[in-house]
């Protein structure tokens, strides 16, 4: 294995989905639903897949996905960006991540993340060969600790990368924050990456895009997906939008890290993305009602259980079980409970910093979630 | 865009197909048929969406998959893998590129091409921050110069990476080639990366894989994808087979890349991966015959044609026409006569190797190759 993934290990998303088929465990692990997307985004890709869309797409996106992303942008944020110029279609936001990292990061340039992270951007950053820092967000309220955020830029700062809502703590950025970063980034010519994958699942209030912040367009790579909001995780339609020079650079890395993403399902992409609010507003009731049964559930189950406000996850402190740390809790909890969760420890630069943590997921039936439920209410 | 990217510009593949598409000229240039793929696999694709197939699929591919693929591996080469331990799933043969340069080679690494190469090559090596050198393969033949070879060999070369049946020359390695090629892999300790995604469109020898020379698969990634096989290269799966050593490093790039690819697309090219043999022999009845008309045309036409034994190219000098390099050349040919096809000087280290050359692709259907052929013939 080369150096820069040298310290890497299996991802614990695919760790503990093996683990959780081997032990015929509830899986409320890795972020994907147990249930299907609606049938008008799987008729869409039928009908691309019948009407002979199977060749290479665009490469930066099939022109009608590229304006139904433009058109959902404007709507949500208020931003009215170029679908050619201004929008690129990935294989997933994974890969939006990792083209935007290695088309705009150098060597020694200084990025800095918010931990918990989601995985892929300490290994993607290790890739393109970047000094990365993280500031940590502590629970209860997993707030930033905005002075030691701005101590931490220096001149050498290239980035700042946010996700909001957040995976896996379940907090929104307040407009505050986004404020004060942003004043941080325009200060001192920082990019910002900010990831929103989790923008339509916000319960307490609006997801406020970082774009939108006056000033931070021209500086902000904006990346989203399909697969969280229209339960289709496995399509792995992602996508990132940005100022035409920065667009330059991420489809540059886009070029040659897959071409071009699958044409029938960017096809049915766009009819997903021009669904009618009242999906939107269905997903949330739907999500609501599944929040609020394993929320009851892990605080009955005994968890401190810190508020999540966004996402489809919830962190809990799992110390009161007396464990030694995450993992360790987290292997009992497959065994002898039968319910798959995971361990954050390895969302830190400092894997000490999440032992004490453990992340579940509510995107399953609410008989999947109930039965789970009682094995930790029964078993823990 | 960061350095590593700097020298490149928009691939040559997107720039020509949207001129094709902006002048309305037939085109001859991205390799991409304008039929649709097989009915049986693309009925595969409907029955797994409709199944509820549409989640995060294993990260290094669904299991029937996985184990296609070593079915095929085994027929074709009589090396028999694990499909769990030593096959990986990309979202098509770039990301299997981009994720083996990434996973395995480590800056200031020597890898060593044979120019004329597919540009992700040089680009995803950048990326990686590898020295590269290429060896030209030069017409007629574009045999390989073996001595040439063996002095560019070096204790710092990591990695040789062989494309057979070549793109753009459709030139197939032949056994003594690749015979000299493994030794001097097995000497220096070098790995070897092999794309052999035209390995379906061979048509006068049998094809070769780089794995199957004795002593050769424990150095070697192979990688191919269903998108030239089954005329459905807008679908995006690929593969890479090597030894778990190699396989590890490739995967955990592979993870952070893109995760995991498009899931009921994987279920359907697992149907059409046990594709009966009379599946490759209409397959390749059907482009002789398109080959045949795009030869004797541009024969007919006035170009210099070079024998092309394998893949769904054909190479040919453009000098008789009396224009100063391939870029000047295929502009012409696309506002003039109505005809795109490929420059391919960008596939060699040094452009100036390439400037006498022109790459045509005969993936269209009869009554297209036909067209553009009337259109050289009449025009050029
Ligand atoms: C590849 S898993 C992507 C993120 C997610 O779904 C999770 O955090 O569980
Ligand atoms: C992204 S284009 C891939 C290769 C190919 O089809 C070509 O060389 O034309």
């Amino acid at each position: 294995v080369a150096k820069r993934l040298e310290k890497f290990r299996t991802t614990i998303f695919t760790q503990m989905s093996m683990l959780a088929m081997k032990h015929g465990a509830i899986n409320l692990g890795q972020g994907f639903p147990n249930f299907d997307g609606p049938d008008f985004v799987k008729e869409a890709a039928i009908q691309a897949i019948n009407a002979g869309k199977n060749q290479y797409a665009r490469g930066f996106g099939v022109p009608e996905l590229n304006s139904a992303i433009a058109e959902r942008f404007l709507k949500d944020s208020g931003l009215q960006v170029d679908p050619d110029k201004e929008v690129t279609v990935t294989s997933g936001c994974t890969e939006a991540i990792a083209a935007t990292i290695l088309g705009l990061i150098n060597p020694g340039d200084e990025v800095i993340l918010f931990a918990p992270f989601y995985d892929s951007y300490e290994a993607t950053l290790s890739m393109a060969g970047a000094n990365v820092k993280a500031i940590t967000l502590r629970a209860p309220d997993f707030a930033v600790p905005l002075e030691e955020l701005k101590a931490a830029v220096s001149k050498n700062t290239k980035a700042i990368m946010i996700n909001t809502p957040h995976n896996p703590t379940g907090k929104m950025f307040t407009r505050e924050e986004l404020e004060f970063i942003a004043t941080l980034c325009k200060e001192n010519d920082v990019l910002l990456f900010s990831d929103e994958v989790y923008d339509k699942l916000a319960f307490e209030a609006d997801h406020i895009s970082m774009a939108s912040i006056p000033g931070m367009y021209e500086r902000t790579v904006t990346m989203n997906s399909l697969g969280k909001t229209f339960s289709l995780t496995g399509w792995k339609i992602g996508w990132a939008i940005a100022p035409p020079h920065l667009t330059w650079g991420l489809r540059q890395a886009h070029s040659f890290l897959t071409f071009a993403t699958c044409t029938p399902m960017q096809a049915a992409a766009a009819a997903a993305l021009r669904a009618p609010d009242s999906y939107y507003e269905e997903l949330k009731r739907d999500y609501s009602a599944k929040k609020a049964i394993l929320l009851e559930g892990l605080k009955a189950a005994g968890f401190i259980v810190y508020p999540s406000s966004g996402t489809y996850f919830i962190m809990v402190d799992h110390t009161p079980f007396g464990f030694g740390n995450d993992i360790e809790f987290c292997e009992y909890l497959i065994r002898e409970v039968g319910v798959v969760a995971i361990p954050p420890s390895v969302f830190y630069l400092n894997p000490e910093e999440g032992k004490k943590l453990v992340r579940f997921t509510f995107c399953k039936d609410e008989d999947t979630l109930r039965a789970a439920v009682e094995r930790m209410k029964t078993k823990l």
